[in-house]
């Protein structure tokens, strides 16, 4: 039997949307965008999936379970935030290791319930099972209510590209803790509190949406290099970025030098900050900076570069030109 | 550190549903039956999740990544079916183990979209990760149009006991395939189908649901000393089951005998069926055994027993009267 070389997610998102057809009536945004979008009973709801497996986006050596049950639902909930849906309601699947302990199924539910409660959202179903290691799947849904879904592919040539937030600190608080790095070392602690426990931009995407001047939207999941290039892909695009513009956690820079690390590349490539891109016309930024900082206190949001017609994702910095397309994270990367 | 003692199954399921609380305004059922439902735009929405784990619900080596695809789906398609809800949308959730190949994905991606669009249902979103071994989650949102939920704690002293289907048949063909049983073996054949191909018993929970005449419903996923006991712990009652009124395959006693094996215990314990338990009236079950045959041609609905006041579960056989409460498939065993 001849076999086909391993593929890679991109292609594997791909060949799961061909098996699966064309979305029928009554689903508005389907396969592809942050979540999908249903029309129930005149209403639009969001729905959206993500599964986290121990080894794989956690080590139970430095995130606690109630880390693990926070990470699980910030994911899910900043999808629904990239679609500017209120969130309502959300179904769980945990696989436990074999004899689990109340110690650890305690606050790994508590770790859910908590920040899905924060957000409006309560768990009202799922499923427990055993597995080898620890997986938690969340299955959430919200409500649009007067925003209209923000799909990934409605950016246009000229259009500011824009991030809440600073980016990077999530990457660089799993770099630190992945050495064996002490969580409250002054350095390091605000990246480990931004690895172990992000804070979702649930409030900040809706407040864009109802803004009505945002043309694209998603989620920072797998980084700015990797996300920006879907977002163009999916708009018909390419964009420039300038590594300048790229917002950094004030620390970073520090921790990146104490690991031999480039805090960029952790903006870039590490994943994970759970903050928002989005694209606007440029003279649109100051209003929906404002709109941002009143719908979340601090909120910051930065101009990273712009969206233009040539296709491909690149990065301007001091040393030129470079092409960053999809260097984020790939769950499975093509041999080298 | 003291800790205590690993839990099972059941004392999971109950503390996360009492860190999850109460379910807010617009839950209809909550935590603990086979699908929460909701309500949306004035609608009535059925949502149910399930995880299967390589290794835990299947085993690479006789299961093919379409019979995955196909079980998975069939047991979330069974537990709309269980509340007699229309199935309208999935979203999966996909772990590969690394490298995976196009000849695994497609056929899995394929076992899932197949049995879903065979009931009406279209896998509209999902994610898909790298992890350690396969593992396939589901979260299906069905229509109950008309149909009251049914649910496992609406059964009264005095109701007839059902089941659609013959029981057992899962087990059989597990155990044969698990002794590296010739899967077309035609002691085995049927019984090795009804593991690797269950058929969910969608348009005969939905006309059982619309007949207004079930009391209480849910499907066989652990068992029937389980699931039984589950219905009669939700109903505040007790079960009396005949071991004689079991109804089991044709061949299963003799595929039983050559695996050195009793077919009543895998009808009881065994679990997988994807059948359909339901209490109702004595004098209604020829009314259901019609309405069941008429929605799926070949239904066979069998009285196994009845609700009686006191509290248990319990099995009547040449032997005497035996306790089978939850003796059916845990995935988290207390130790013995």
């Amino acid at each position: 039997m001849s076999t086909s070389p391993p593929f890679n997610e991109e292609a594997i998102i791909e060949l799961v949307r061909q098996v699966a057809g064309p979305a029928p009536a009554g689903v508005d945004v389907g396969l592809g965008d942050d979540a999908a979008v249903l029309q129930v009973g005149g209403l639009q709801i969001a729905v959206t999936t993500d599964l986290m497996v121990e080894g794989v986006h956690f080590d139970l050596s430095f995130c606690s379970p109630a880390d693990v049950g926070h990470r699980v639902m910030a994911a899910n909930l900043s999808d629904l935030a990239a679609m500017g849906a209120k969130p309502a309601w959300g179904f769980w699947s945990l696989a436990l290791a074999p004899k689990p302990r109340r110690e650890v199924v305690e606050p790994l539910a508590r770790g859910l319930v908590d920040l899905g409660r924060e957000h409006g959202l309560a768990l009202v179903g799922g499923d427990t099972t055993a597995a080898p290691q620890m997986a938690v799947n969340l299955c959430l849904m919200g409500l649009l209510e007067g925003a209209r879904p923000l799909l990934r592919s409605g950016a246009r040539a000229g259009d500011a590209v824009c991030v809440t937030g600073p980016l990077g600190g999530s990457a660089g608080g799993l770099a630190w803790l992945a050495q064996g790095g002490n969580p409250s070392e002054p350095t390091a602690d605000r990246a480990v509190q931004a690895y172990l426990r992000p804070r979702p931009r649930v409030a900040v995407g809706r407040a864009l949406a109802l803004s009505g001047r945002v043309t694209a939207m998603m989620d920072l999941s797998d980084g700015l290099a990797s996300d920006l290039a879907r977002l163009a892909k999916a708009s018909g695009l390419g964009a420039r970025v300038e590594a300048d513009l790229i917002p950094l956690p004030n620390q970073l820079p520090t921790l990146a030098e104490r690991l031999g690390a480039d805090p960029l590349r952790w903006a870039l490539s590490g994943g994970e900050d759970f903050e928002l891109l989005f694209t606007c016309s440029p003279e649109d930024v100051p209003l929906l900076t404002e709109a941002a900082a009143r719908a979340e206190d601090g909120t910051q949001v930065s101009q990273v570069g712009r969206m233009v017609p040539e296709s491909g994702t690149f990065l301007q910095s001091g040393e030129g030109l470079a092409d960053i397309a999809f260097t984020g994270y790939d769950h499975f990367p093509p041999e080298r």
